[in-house]
C-alpha cells in the first residue's frame, strides 16, 4: 500500500501559514480513522411527523427565536423548506450598543474588552427531523446556500459588522446541540483571529510571488473531485484527517457574492462530498466552515482573498500539543485521503 | 450571584491577540460546567504492583522505547521516580535527516516540505499506575518540572531542533492514549504556529507600549494564588472555562533556565492549581502546556519574551465557529472563575 511506505514529512500551508506534522506511524491504515460510534442518528423512515422535543421542526415555529425570513415566503404553498431565524442563546447579542471605533484601542498592556454587540443566527435547512443537509437534492442544498448568501448580505449591511463566520456542527462531539439539520452564522464586530492571520499569510504569499495562494491549480494527487466552477480537494497540508476544502476555481473574494448558477454548482458538489465522508468514514460528526473576506477591505486587498468552503470530519482528539503550538498532527497523508475519497461513488 | 448579571462581551489578550466572546448566557453558572464523566479514573488505593497491560509500570520497563534517563539515575536505591523515554509512536523521528536551511524556502505559491526530523519524548512522572501527578508530594511534582527542563536544555543543544513543546494530556478525552500518569514534549525543526505569532504579538504591544504583555501584574480579580515568584491566575481573555495561567513574576523567557528554588516554588502552586481543578470541575479530563521562547532568538527580542503554564479543563466542544475563526466562545467569565478557584481549598 501507498500509505505503508511513508514517513513523517511536515508541511505548511500557503493559506494560513500553518505547519502540520503527517505521521502515519501513528495509525496503522488511513481507514483506522472511522468515526467509533454512531454519533449521527441514522436517517429513520421520516413520516413527516414533527419529534415531540424539536422546535426546529413543522409546526413548532412559535417555540423558535424570532424568524429573520423564511424559503419560500410566508403564505407561499407549499410551507416553508428553510427558515433563517435568531438563536435563542446568542453568544452575540444584536440589541447590544455596537462597540464605539474608540473602545477597540487597546488599553494599557494591549488588552481590549467591547461590549458583546453582534448577530447569531440559525439556518434551520429543512423542516424534516430526520433528513440530513446532504439528503436534500441539488436544488435544496443550493438554497440552503442561498440563503447563507442571503443572510450575510443582510449582515455586510450593518456598518458595525466587521465579518460573518458561516458554519455547520453536525454530531454533539462537533458541537451541535440540536439534532435537526442546521447551520449558524455569526456577524462579529471584529474580525475573528484566524481570518487575521489568513489574509496576513495569504499576503505575504501574493507580494512575494504575485500568485493568489488559491488560484493555484491543486496537483492532481490531493484532487477529489472538480465541476466548471469549483475544485474540491485535500490540501496540500491538511491539519485534519480527511479534511476537504472546496474552492472557486476562478478569483473571487466574497462567497455571499457568487451567483444563483455556481451556487447550484457547488451545492452538487458539497452533496457529493459530505455523501463520501458519511460512506467512508461511518457517518462522523463533522464541521464544515465558509471562510470568506471581512467587510470593508480595501481594493488592494482582493487581489489575495479568495473564499472557500472546509469540511473536516472528527476523528481525531486535540490534545496539548496542538493547542499549545497550534501545529496538528495528521496520521493521514493528503494524497491517501484524496485517493481514498477519489474512489467512493459520492451520488446519493 | 455576580455572573447573572453580566452581558456578553469580547476581549482581546495581549499575549495571543486573540479575540474570545463571553457569554454568560449560554450556561447557567459557571458550575454547570462540571465535567459529566469520570474522566480521569479515581486513584483507588495502590498495592505498588504494576498493572498488567502498562509498560509505564515499575517492572516493566523493557517494553517501552529506550530510556533517555531516570531519576534517580541508574543502580541508585530506591529505584526510578521518574523516567524520561522516547515514545514509540513518535511523530516526529530523530533518525531522520534535518532539513537544511534551504528546505524551508517556500516553494511555488508558499508551501513547504521537509522531512520530519525530531524528537518526541515521553517523561513518565511516576512509577506507579494510580498516581497522579498532584498525588505527589511538592518536591516530586518539582522533579518533574526539572526532567522537563533538563531534557529542553539537551535538546536544545540540537542545532537542528527550533522548539520544545512540553504538554500534559490527562484523561482520553484530552488526548491521552496511556493512563499511567505522564507527559510528552516534541522537539521541532520549525518554530510552530502559535509560538510564531504569540511573539509577533508580544513584540507589537511591546514596541507600543515599552512593557512585556506577561510583566504586567494581573488584577486582583483574575488572580487565584501568587508565591513569592509566580502569579496563577485566569487570563483576562481566557479561551477556555476555568483556564489557569501560571506566569513567573520576574521577567523570563526560557522555562528550562529556571533555578531549583524557583521550580519547588512553581511545583507547589501547579499542585494546588490541578488540586482545586479537580475539586470542584469533578476531575476533568485537562492539558497543561508550557508555553516557552524558541531557541537562537535574537537578544532584542528578549525583552518581550516571557514563558508561562497555561492549564486548561476539557469542559467544552469546540465547534465550527471556533475552527473557523480562531475566536472562542467562553460561557464563564474570568472574574467569576478565579472567584470560583479562590475559594477552594488547594491543599491535599
Amino acid at each position: 500500500m501507498a500509505e505503508a511506505s511513508r514517513t513523517s514529512e511536515a508541511r505548511r500551508d500557503a493559506v494560513f501559514a500553518r505547519w502540520v506534522i503527517f505521521s502515519p506511524a501513528r495509525s496503522r491504515r488511513p481507514t483506522d480513522l472511522k468515526s467509533h460510534g454512531p454519533a449521527n442518528p441514522s436517517p429513520g423512515p421520516d413520516d413527516g411527523a414533527p419529534k415531540p422535543s424539536c422546535p426546529f421542526c413543522l409546526g413548532r415555529e412559535s417555540e423558535c427565536a424570532p424568524e429573520i425570513f423564511r424559503v419560500p415566503p410566508p403564505d407561499a404553498s407549499p410551507p416553508w423548506r428553510i427558515r433563517v431565524i435568531e438563536n435563542l442563546f446568542p453568544a452575540l447579542r444584536r440589541e447590544a450598543a455596537p462597540p464605539a471605533p474608540e473602545d477597540e484601542e487597546p488599553v494599557g498592556a494591549g488588552e481590549c474588552a467591547v461590549r458583546g454587540f453582534g448577530f447569531h443566527d440559525v439556518v434551520i435547512e429543512t423542516p424534516h427531523h430526520e433528513v440530513r443537509l446532504w439528503d436534500l437534492d441539488a436544488e435544496g442544498v443550493r438554497d440552503v446556500l442561498l440563503a447563507y448568501a442571503r443572510r450575510v448580505q443582510q449582515l455586510a449591511e450593518h456598518p458595525a459588522v466587521k465579518y460573518v463566520q458561516v458554519f455547520k456542527n453536525q454530531g454533539a462531539s462537533a458541537g451541535a446541540s440540536m439534532a435537526h439539520s442546521h447551520s449558524q452564522m455569526l456577524g462579529t464586530p471584529f474580525v475573528p483571529p484566524s481570518v487575521t492571520s489568513r489574509l496576513n499569510c495569504m499576503k505575504e504569499v501574493f507580494e512575494r510571488s504575485g500568485k493568489c495562494s488559491l488560484c493555484v491549480v491543486p496537483s492532481k494527487d490531493i484532487l477529489v473531485s472538480e465541476t466548471h466552477n469549483f475544485s474540491a480537494f485535500v490540501p496540500f497540508a491538511a491539519s485534519y484527517p480527511f479534511e476537504i476544502w472546496i474552492v472557486p476555481r476562478q478569483h473571487s473574494s466574497y462567497f455571499h457574492e457568487t451567483d444563483q448558477d455556481k451556487v447550484l454548482d457547488l451545492a452538487g458538489l458539497l452533496k457529493s462530498m459530505l455523501h463520501k465522508l458519511c460512506k467512508q468514514l461511518n457517518d462522523p460528526p463533522f464541521n464544515y466552515m465558509i471562510h470568506s473576506a471581512p467587510f470593508g477591505l480595501s481594493s488592494s486587498c482582493l487581489p489575495y482573498t479568495h473564499w472557500f468552503l472546509q469540511i473536516v470530519p472528527q476523528l481525531s482528539v486535540i490534545g496539548g500539543f496542538e493547542m499549545g503550538s497550534g501545529c496538528h498532527i495528521n496520521p493521514v497523508f493528503p494524497e491517501d485521503a484524496a485517493k481514498i475519497l477519489r474512489e467512493i461513488d459520492g451520488s446519493v
